[in-house]
């Protein structure tokens, strides 16, 4: 499919789609610029709007900022993610609360109650906390490029070591980790990688 | 945080942010104008481009358009989302390929062999296609409304019916089924429900 096909198709400019989609990169390299608590706050009241189950929104984030806390973080992460956590302005340990239900009356108030039933139901908020934490995930990856910023997502992490570093108190779980950088260039010099296309992903019926 | 304060943050313009954040609304009621198979795949073409863990993409796609096929797709669903699925001109099969290796000697050239290591592992396989299908839903729902389509989302599900009944060849996993329609209008009536705030959501260290 062409671009002159794809942009007849989208309701948003060739720009857009390429800051959001097209060209954006996974950095591996970061610039120097700070990236604010500001930028943060604003990206997550993107976040926030999209949707979940149920409004339960059980997307935790904890923004590691400081060298002391950087410190904390690397030694977690796999080995070849360690010295990109240490050279990023600001890396977000993406997590999910399975304890969201203490939020229920106030995120999903036309059933009221829903906060008690799920209180007896920690299996089932684990795995819904789990679900829609990681789409809210991929909603935050777009809001920090829609915020003018590159991100370098990664897995490749110690999850309980993380958890029982910075997680004991409020019982988040962590579900990966994205430094996060202001972009200023053309990013990760590496070639793209192949994409698989519509008719290898998608059947019709 | 005021939407000025916000608007300053971002790289994309306010209209942009409202189209896929903002002011886009979960629907349950539909246009009756068509989608096309042009337009998902050309959501799919922006959504292919955005970060997988070692761009394992497991992400797929069933599209439910015909009303043989839509039938066999209701009594699948909790009973309050069946009228929805009826109603819909569309209906997306959200699912992941827990056999994405096969296609790992294409999309991660740079390490060989990847594929065949994969073959060993099922449950690594398993795992890894649930977490990174579930972001790529994420970048997904935001594409949609990327090409000026309104979207129903929703997990209330038989997912081994579903499975058992589309699936059975080709061993993919359903994980939620999106309604899709064309934007037309206010979308859902009902109130929008509160989100959780950025200090509510986020910790700083």
């Amino acid at each position: 499919m062409s671009i002159d096909t794809l942009t007849h198709d989208l309701a948003i400019d060739d720009a857009t789609a390429d800051l959001l989609f097209r060209e954006a990169r996974t950095i591996r390299e970061y610039s120097d610029a700070e990236v604010t608590d500001a930028q943060i706050a604003a990206v997550y009241d993107l976040v926030k709007m999209a949707p979940t189950a149920m409004n339960t929104q059980p997307l935790r984030l904890l923004s590691v900022r400081s060298p002391e806390a950087r410190e904390r973080l690397v030694p977690h992460m796999a080995e070849g993610n360690q010295a990109r956590v240490s050279a990023a302005p600001l890396s977000l340990v993406v997590a999910y609360d399975p304890a969201f239900h203490r939020h229920m009356d106030t995120l999903f108030p036309q059933v009221p109650g829903m906060g008690d039933k799920f209180a007896a139901m920690p299996e089932v908020r684990e795995e819904m906390a789990r679900t829609n934490a990681l789409l809210q995930a991929g909603y935050l990856i777009l809001a920090l490029r829609a915020a003018g910023l590159s991100t370098g997502p990664m897995n490749g992490m110690d999850f309980a070591g993380v958890d029982a570093e910075f997680f004991s108190e409020n019982g988040w779980r962590s579900l990966l980790v994205v430094n996060v950088a202001v972009a200023d260039g053309p990013g990760t010099p590496h070639p793209r990688t192949p994409r698989l296309d519509a008719a290898q992903a998608i059947n019709t019926i």
